[in-house]
């Protein structure tokens, strides 16, 4: 299996695409009665998927967004899930577990066993718990060519309430790098990245500082605010160092745009694309 | 609906059975190629409640454990989601779901909406993402009487590696503490609660102090290694103000028992629930 650096060079692009599904802002024509919830789902996800193939490296499912719809959301997820890795597209399964380690490790089995229902090339982490939490899933996404981003800085407003609090000078997130150096030392070729949210500038300059190898996942452009120009220096020396995600900027992005609902997602995949190739 | 005080002071036990499947450890007469995975998971977990119900208010399911099964395993959970609710138990899904404000209220949905494929009284949360992560939960919890359990200090060896950095010679479980209280003020009927391991009775007795009003749920009791000494004064005034969780050591009490499977449990959990009583 390749690598996401791999990927990233040969695809030439750093963007994932995210897929926060909301039924009642699908297009007219993927809305019906007639049609389940699955089947729904699952046809907005291939329109999501083939519009964007040609310009992004990887999707993100965020599985939040299929477990609100039960079982048919997550039986709509494990097709949607062969369909990504059938476009050759890197699948970050967007679920940010993390729990002490014997549960851990049935987590990773979820997502990281070959053949599952949800398998994923990737997964995010929340390592609150620590290292014993956060080690199953490194040693199952490692067996398996894969990769763990454990959340640093997220993207989100409150974000600074725990994670920026001062430990001897040191903020929290920077704590929770550290952590990560102590279950997998960097190098070219880390299982372990971090997410570091787009909203945060300055904190994702001295994070990318810290972690010169890591692939960072960076949330938080487009809908929520994290420009381009916010992310320059944030691909590493050889400019393949991050995936850049947009969920709503791109999957809803004909809700501004006279094209048909496809153009506009692909256009708008399109223009990321190009709008970080220009920073990298 | 009933609050989880009035059921712990109704059924006279602070005693919640943790439902954590791994069908390799099931009693023989359960396991059969014959039987799918769905109806082994069910049929276990049927045992379990009936065995339990005498003795124990609530029920903790371990969604990693169902979710290592794919959808059969969430199949699973959804009958026994109905069984918990049925036998009069409080259904806590331990799921340590966590995110950003739109994705948290999708998780919500999920566990709270009434109907929902998962639906539970409480869920665990993972507040690494600060105030704005937890209020959908929150405010979902509250609307159906239900509540939250927000991790402080979990049960794990490394969960002192982020949990216990000091912030001004305070550690960061207590700002998580705060963060609650930010969130919703102490009363006698608050909605959010607090995770804090059994297997550290210093801390516990910290964070019982600072929340002398919230509803701890206390993992880490028996395998894992917590004893009912280390949990003197951790039940609050009333004696109503936490449930104790056992997993392993309820579930697969018959390993080390000559009585059969459902025997086993029925004593482990009556055994468990003396344990506390002299202690509460």
């Amino acid at each position: 299996m390749k690598t996401l650096v791999e990927m990233i060079r040969e695809k030439d692009s750093c963007v994932c695409v995210g897929l926060d599904p909301v039924i009642e802002n699908f297009p007219k024509e993927i809305r019906s009665r007639d049609t389940s919830v699955e089947d729904q789902l699952v046809r907005f996800a291939q329109g999501v998927i083939e519009s964007a193939t040609p310009y992004a490296v990887a999707m993100k499912p965020q599985i939040a967004f299929f477990e609100q719809y039960g079982l048919a959301g997550l039986q709509a997820l494990r097709r949607i899930c062969s369909i990504i890795r059938e476009a050759g597209l890197y699948l970050v399964m967007d679920a940010k577990r993390g729990d002490i380690g014997s549960t851990a490790a049935a987590y990773a089995k979820a997502f990281f066993t070959p053949g599952s229902d949800w398998e994923s090339d990737a997964l995010t982490v929340n390592g609150y718990l620590g290292s014993d939490g956060v080690l199953p899933f490194y040693q199952a996404a490692k067996a398996r060519g894969g990769g763990v981003f454990v959340l640093v800085k997220t993207s989100n407003p409150s974000s600074s309430e725990l994670q920026d609090l001062l430990v001897e000078g040191v903020p929290v997130y920077e704590k929770m790098a550290a952590l990560l150096d102590r279950i997998e030392p960097q190098t070219a070729s880390n299982v372990l990245g971090a997410v570091v949210g787009a909203t945060h500038p300055e904190e994702l300059r001295r994070l990318r500082a810290l972690m010169p190898e890591r692939v960072l996942l960076i949330p938080g452009y487009g809908a929520q605010g994290g420009t381009a120009e916010d992310l320059r220096g944030a691909f590493g020396e050889d400019g393949c160092r991050a995936i850049v995600n947009s969920s709503r900027g791109i999957i809803y992005s004909y809700k501004k745009s006279d094209l048909p609902w496809r153009e506009a997602i692909r256009e708008a995949t399109k223009e990321m694309k190009e709008a970080l190739h220009a920073v990298r």
